[in-house]
């Protein structure tokens, strides 16, 4: 069964023409999550060939733009396709306004189910749960609340097999409290904006380096680590990518398109 | 002095691989006018080499998502970028709340000025004027309140020559009250969601077909025609041109990235 993550968007706050804003896509054996979806979300997986009526889940970290301006057009774009499948988002109360404001404005009907989880974004829950896939957010540290995931495997047959694991972290400053949260994980995505000679503003943005996205992976013990969420002046990632190996050598680059396989 | 237009979208509802939503980029003698702003919008303007932050006026014709969803976003992007001058939009006045709520839920107090000038779909109206270009807003025929704009060239130097000016006309079905408003424009924007076989589906929607828009442009004696606001079903578009010049010789396609002189 595919555990894999592709990667829908890089960049943080502002799209350029090689790099959306952030949304994941988290196929955990044949359940897809959407995680995050910014501007241009729709067609990034369309240009990935995902078939994306088959996403049942979509989780939302926080309500800055650049994590979801790309919700309302997609689930337009579901109705007007024709969809009847349930819907769940998960995310802080507002979103709900937000959404239903414009549906609306629009005289929108939708034809399908749509169901808002809100996040409690001060503590660690389950939020998700079914026979293959167990989903859990956490507090992450930020301007506005957020809330990490982590996507366990929970499959009968790989009972004497290492269950695989995906880590969201995104957007938040370096802190060591979601250690406990993304322990071991397969894979841990986890923002890193800045290289280390920014950890000023980093800081003060609260936002994440290489250095510190590392640093936290190291602590973790997780297997392999994934940075992403770059500022647009990065042009050329090379050195983002050497300085956080520096500190821990399983670290990818997150790239518009590509699908990591994970465990 | 430039006077043109810089089709950004010209796909109806569901953007596509190849066609964004509406969203029309006029340089009326070097002043530019965002008409509509789909999802994308902000990347087609990157795309086209549009030096956005020279945008001080944008239009909306109503608000179905495929006509603004993308609003937000380019303000948004707009802040980050540094932006300190005034920002005018003009829409129905319901979009001054969506903009704002989701302002206030990302924190964002944004850096500019920004206007909005609620427009009345009932009546025909100049909406903006200053010393080169005089724009009007009038009603169209559609499922939500909508407004069409024709944008007319007043500068003193062209006062031997025929002046030059641009129509803007989606959504709507077909209706001879608009000829007056657009009545011997230079080019005149109608949209054409389908071909003529597809008429009733036209109608029930409230949209036009080719053959509409070219009779429209014919009666109206306007001197060229650009069709757009295409179904998704229509992958090759020569067949909508021929049915358009069928009635309308002067009829030219909009496809994105296409810059059109106008006069």
């Amino acid at each position: 069964m595919t555990f894999s993550v592709t990667v829908l968007g890089s960049s943080s706050a502002i799209p350029t023409l090689v790099r959306n804003p952030s949304a994941h896509l988290l196929n955990a054996d044949e359940r897809l999550f959407l995680i995050d979806c910014a501007e241009g979300t729709q067609l990034a997986l369309r240009r990935n060939r995902i078939h994306f009526q088959r996403i049942r889940n979509i989780m939302i970290s926080h309500l800055h733009g650049d994590h979801f301006y790309g919700l309302i057009g997609l689930l337009t774009s579901l109705h007007l396709l024709g969809r009847k499948d349930e819907m769940h988002i998960y995310a802080h109360p507002m979103l709900e306004s937000i959404i239903n404001i414009q549906l609306e404005v629009s005289k929108t009907t939708l034809l399908y189910p749509l169901y808002f989880h809100p996040l409690n974004p001060d503590v660690h829950e389950v939020i998700f749960e079914d026979n293959r896939v167990i989903a859990e957010s956490f507090p992450l540290l930020h301007s506005v609340p957020t809330c990490g995931f982590v996507f366990r495997e929970k499959l009968k047959y790989r009972r004497y097999l290492q269950k695989r694991s995906y880590a969201y972290c995104s957007d938040t400053a370096y802190t060591e409290s979601i250690i406990p949260y993304v322990k071991e994980t397969s894979l841990l995505y986890h923002e890193a904006t800045f290289m280390d000679k920014m950890a000023k503003a980093a800081a003060e943005k609260m936002h994440s380096t290489t250095v510190e996205a590392a640093t936290l992976a190291m602590k973790a013990g997780v297997r392999q680590l994934m940075i992403g969420h770059y500022s647009a002046r990065y042009d050329d990632l090379a050195p983002l990518l050497e300085e956080a190996q520096a500190i821990f050598p399983q670290t990818i680059l997150a790239e518009d398109g590509k699908t990591i396989p994970i465990g």
